[in-house]
């Protein structure tokens, strides 16, 4: 296990669910992975919480550090942001300084409580159109992960599921591609920023969909063979 | 092979890729199917059509009528439609009367040409929406079918895919469902009609991915076990 020639991820709001999820399977596949939240305490028990399924699994060596969103941003060479709708603007904004000339992986849905198995939009199209607009087009704003279920990245095996893309700069694209494949996934190119809209708006139908199956649904892309 | 019990179908606009598809897969189940096309003479020509590919296939006795949209919107049970966007809206008005009471299955995807591989929603939120909005609420609109590769639906295997059912009435979905099933496939309750923006969205990214990697892409709903 090496961090050689890896960049170094942070993960915004990274002691949620999903972003905890994440920050295994990275750290996992040799990253080093910075969690950050707005309060230091949470994040230091997150990594916490981490190195204990690491040694849960035998997994040694991870690096993992915690730290204030800003430092995290300020640290990491490529930003991942995995909070709550409400929270993404304001998050952004305190860290958008640190963003420049970086890769922002954008996982925000925007659901609107309480009706967040009902499609709802925002009038910029998407999160994903709403970070880009925020940082500007120096930040390469990357759209990922909306569709894929928390508790399936906190297992050891592979998530059962695939990931869409969207993102202006194809570079970009590819080195959030290979993210997801150090997280287990296959990853898709699925356009542009604005695109960012079909997975966001999946995500209400597999809240619906887990809801009337019980289940923790997640999507597959068929008919692509193997690339 | 039978019709007893079984609705009539109607699909308008059923002489492209998409409605010879579905044409073709109900009428091998045992639906008796009517094409409906702006031109009478079109719809003959693919009613022809259909029974040639079922020569083919050696399946006898399928029952498939040409006739013109209205007239086919007035003598089928459930509706579907499968036109261009900008021609959604100038359809369903022709055919409204005749849809009161029933169930109108709207296949229709908002594409923008040129830019098909871009999510461009439309203001209502969805052409499921639109559907809905325009036809009041004595027609019981589902939206459906938006991401199957209508390549899928002409072959006599299964589609590798599964179908996003959205619609206010849960019994319509049913209905719709079972015809997804008597399609081939899986279908999925996705929530109420507004919840069509995601498949709609996802369709212009799976364009994208078909360009991207040379295939017809279609999607399949993961972690639900078989139900």
């Amino acid at each position: 296990m090496t961090t050689d020639n890896k960049p170094t991820l942070a993960i915004l709001g990274g002691t949620g669910d999903l972003g905890t999820g994440l920050a295994q399977r990275w750290a996992q596949a040799g990253y080093r992975v910075i969690i950050g939240s707005r309060s230091l305490e949470k994040a230091q028990a997150a990594v916490d919480d981490l190195h204990e399924v690491m040694a849960e699994r035998g997994v040694g060596g991870v690096e993992v550090a915690a730290m204030d969103n800003l430092a995290a941003a300020e640290t990491a060479e490529i930003v991942t942001l995995t909070v709550p709708f409400s929270h993404q603007a304001s998050t952004l904004e305190a860290v958008k300084p640190a963003l420049q000339g970086k890769i922002l992986i954008d996982v925000t849905v925007p659901l609107m409580p309480p009706k967040v198995g009902r499609v709802q939009l925002p009038e910029a199209g998407s999160a994903g159109q709403i970070a880009q607009d925020l940082l500007g087009e120096d930040v390469h704003v990357v759209s990922a992960f909306q569709n894929v279920p928390a508790t399936a990245l906190q297992q050891a095996a592979p998530p059962d599921c695939d990931v869409l893309v969207c993102g202006n700069s194809r570079e970009a694209r590819e080195a959030v591609i290979e993210l997801v494949e150090a997280a287990g996934m296959r990853g898709f190119h699925a356009g542009m920023i604005d695109n960012a809209a079909a997975a966001e708006a999946l995500t209400s139908v597999l809240i619906v969909i887990n809801k009337q199956y019980k289940c923790h649904a997640g999507i597959r892309i068929t008919g692509t063979d193997e690339h």
